[in-house]
């Protein structure tokens, strides 16, 4: 078999990368946990039905299909997922009778889209969502208790693994829609979806959308793409929505929520989440709150991490289920921070002690002192072979083990230093005892 | 949309059984990263020609293309690994360059087999694999270590969180092969591959096939069937072999080998490896050490945890990379386990505070309490309704949430007892921070 090579949109990291990205993932984990999500795992196949309702994404699905499918049996019906919310929602009904509501998960698992592959954009990626779904009712407090938790678990990624910080860009597709229906507009859909646009084409371009296509007159248009400029880091940005002169309640209503999501935020993490009211997640299947998030210095990557509010997660005809969730594309992040050396692991294997080997005579004596520094919790490898120690010392240097062990002494590799050591009682210090991830 | 129905094969755990399932994760990855195995994950698709090389496995797996694959775009040759050996192989022959030998790596991944499913055999599941590959050449010592490392990992399973004990069983290769060729048979796969079928047909109908088909007398087929009868959890099969009186150097590095693998075994858990002479692994890539492993009480379930040493795990035309490894089917344990309750989660949720809400004023006091709770590492959630206390705290209880925190106190649900309490101070009792895994 000559050398392999690699898969276009299929990344795979070298350990080192990998420890990187099993920090990552620790971390986020760690954050939903404390907020009190509980894990589920769904299977990767889903009937094609469910994965090709929603049109657009159709082309990019993967049909799965047995090699030699029996006669007969129905095998080209299953495809990848291509997110983790089709398999939530499904996860939701068929188990609605053994879940609790609100029902609060996060998963974390790989997806799988047909895309063609780019800087970012993969074929196979690993998403990490959270979701609060409720029976019936869902109440809006949880819009903003879902992306304060996304917050607190991107700041952790910045402030304890040295990944960038995060703008989280805020909106509610209400205070959209009841501001075209206050300007008299109908089809607030149309609308939205050319006012989407507006950083593709530009707001002259939009303009001329929306007064030749929808025949908007040219004040309502020019006051829709007023309404689409404003941000803003705090709740003024309901004064500057008042100062375009329309009115609705829809338009008070999804004022009224958005301000709650951007204080609430403004407190806790203060110029992290912005109201943007150009934000608008596609045509998507969002009614309410919808997020999307920057990486400072990798804008041009999109969106991170995105989501919103669900007013219909899932429904089986008598229940409805609405939801809110956000979900952070770990590999769009990753793939690129890793690739280009901005996020590095202090070494490439969880070893922080290697025991040296003076004969193989005695490989049994340096295994039982392994075990001891094992059973105190402190990663270690024997040394696979009784070279001379320059040798063994850099079989632990190459790999980035801080320390070699060798009879009752114990070396620092990299100051030199060696010291009596007691495999019942040495301890390294914190930072050493498992590889470290930080800011490459 | 109607409930959906679960998929045959496809198994999804309830979040209580995803919590078990994530705590034997944690526990094998703690057990194998001690021991110095790096994390890597690979692709879950992989070329069709490499998954097809192992030609009995063929109609087992499953393929995948893309539903509107471009025109001339060869997308029917990929499919989704059936295993995490043929992955790797291909990982360490792309990557060699890059990682350094011997290469310590552990894998836990999912895995898909077109398979009919039963019990214990599934469709899509989690293998968990150690494996430790070199260049050119690989010492026999790791044939000891891997059976060791994962013995340990199994047995922290049964020890900490409840699983049922195993028996790993261990052959080598060498030795059945050197026995077969001392007794003059040159075609000892042909011989291994009928005494395999022992605990299937009985000793009589092989003892047939060795004579009817392979030409042997009766006496060499009596003395097959007499090796393949050999246990022992210690080094006292090497004699019970002898006493067959045959004789080969082949069988004598085979005698060694296994010898040493169950001697170093039983120093360290006695009784838990033993010595199984009838133990092939099939016509599989195997060259030395084999391993079979039993759970106690499960034994129908077949071997859940397998594997062995294969002198060309991967070859590029210029360098061999030999391996031994050993990988276990969580899946198809926890499959059964959770399915039955034998193994449960002391709640369904992370959470071990719920902090109740007086009413919807005060919601933001309540998140202020969570977060001093968090900031010290107790999973915390609020309660989704300013509901009467009662029903505030069945919502805990119906998760399993021990603790409900009201204003300045905190209260046992299960006991009852309320104390004051300071959200800075209060500490849970460490049994109580986490869910706990056991056997139910």
């Amino acid at each position: 078999m000559a050398r392999p090579k690699p898969l276009s949109g299929f990344p795979e990291f070298l350990p080192a990368g990998r420890i990187v990205e099993q920090a990552v993932l620790d971390s986020l984990r760690s954050t939903f946990e404390l907020h009190g999500f509980a894990s589920i795992e769904t299977r990767a196949v889903e009937p094609m039905e469910a994965l090709t309702r929603k049109g657009e994404i159709t082309k990019e699905v993967y049909v799965v299909r047995r090699l030699h499918a029996a006669e007969g049996e129905a095998s080209d019906d299953l495809g990848l997922h291509f997110d983790l919310t089709v398999p939530f929602a499904r996860y939701v009904l068929e188990n609605s009778g053994h879940l609790h509501f609100p029902f609060r998960r996060y998963q974390i698992q790989k997806v799988w889209r047909g895309e063609r592959p780019q800087e970012g954009r993969y074929r196979e990626f690993v998403q990490a969502d959270i979701d609060i779904v409720g029976e019936g009712v869902l109440a809006e407090h949880h819009d903003v208790e879902v992306v304060l938790v996304m917050l607190e678990a991107l700041e952790r990624l910045h402030t304890e693994l040295g990944l960038p910080p995060v703008t989280i860009h805020v909106n509610n597709r209400k205070l959209a829609e009841g501001f075209y229906r206050g300007l008299g507009v109908e089809d607030h859909l149309a609308v939205l979806q050319r006012v989407d646009k507006l950083d593709k084409i530009g707001p002259d371009a939009v303009h001329a959308l929306l007064v030749e296509e929808l025949g908007l007159t040219a004040d309502a248009a020019a006051r829709c793409l007023a309404l689409a400029t404003i941000t803003a880091a705090d709740d003024s940005f309901v004064d500057a929505v008042r100062a375009l002169g329309v009115t609705h309640d829809l338009l008070d209503e999804g004022l009224a929520a958005l301000a709650s999501v951007v204080r609430a935020a403004a407190a806790v993490a203060p110029g992290r989440v912005v109201a943007d009211l150009k934000i608008a997640r596609g045509l998507d299947y969002y009614t309410g709150t919808v997020y999307e998030t920057e990486l400072a210095g990798y804008e041009k990557l999109g969106s991170i991490c995105s989501g919103g509010r669900y007013d219909s997660l899932a429904s089986d005809g008598r229940t409805t289920y609405p939801g809110v969730g956000i979900s952070v594309g770990v590999t769009r992040i990753l793939g690129v921070l890793i690739g280009q050396g901005k996020l590095t692991a202090s070494r490439s294997v969880p070893t922080c002690v290697l025991v040296a080997v003076d004969d193989e005579d005695s490989r049994s004596a340096s295994m039982g002192i392994a075990a001891r520094l094992r059973a105190r919790g402190i990663p270690t490898e024997v040394a696979p072979r009784a070279d001379r120690f320059g040798k063994q010392i850099r079989y632990a240097d190459r790999r980035g083990i801080p320390y070699v062990w060798f009879g009752d002494s114990v070396k620092d590799i990299r100051s030199g230093e060696q010291l009596p050591a007691d495999p019942d009682r040495w301890t390294p210090p914190p930072a050493d005892l498992r590889p470290t991830v930080g800011a490459g």
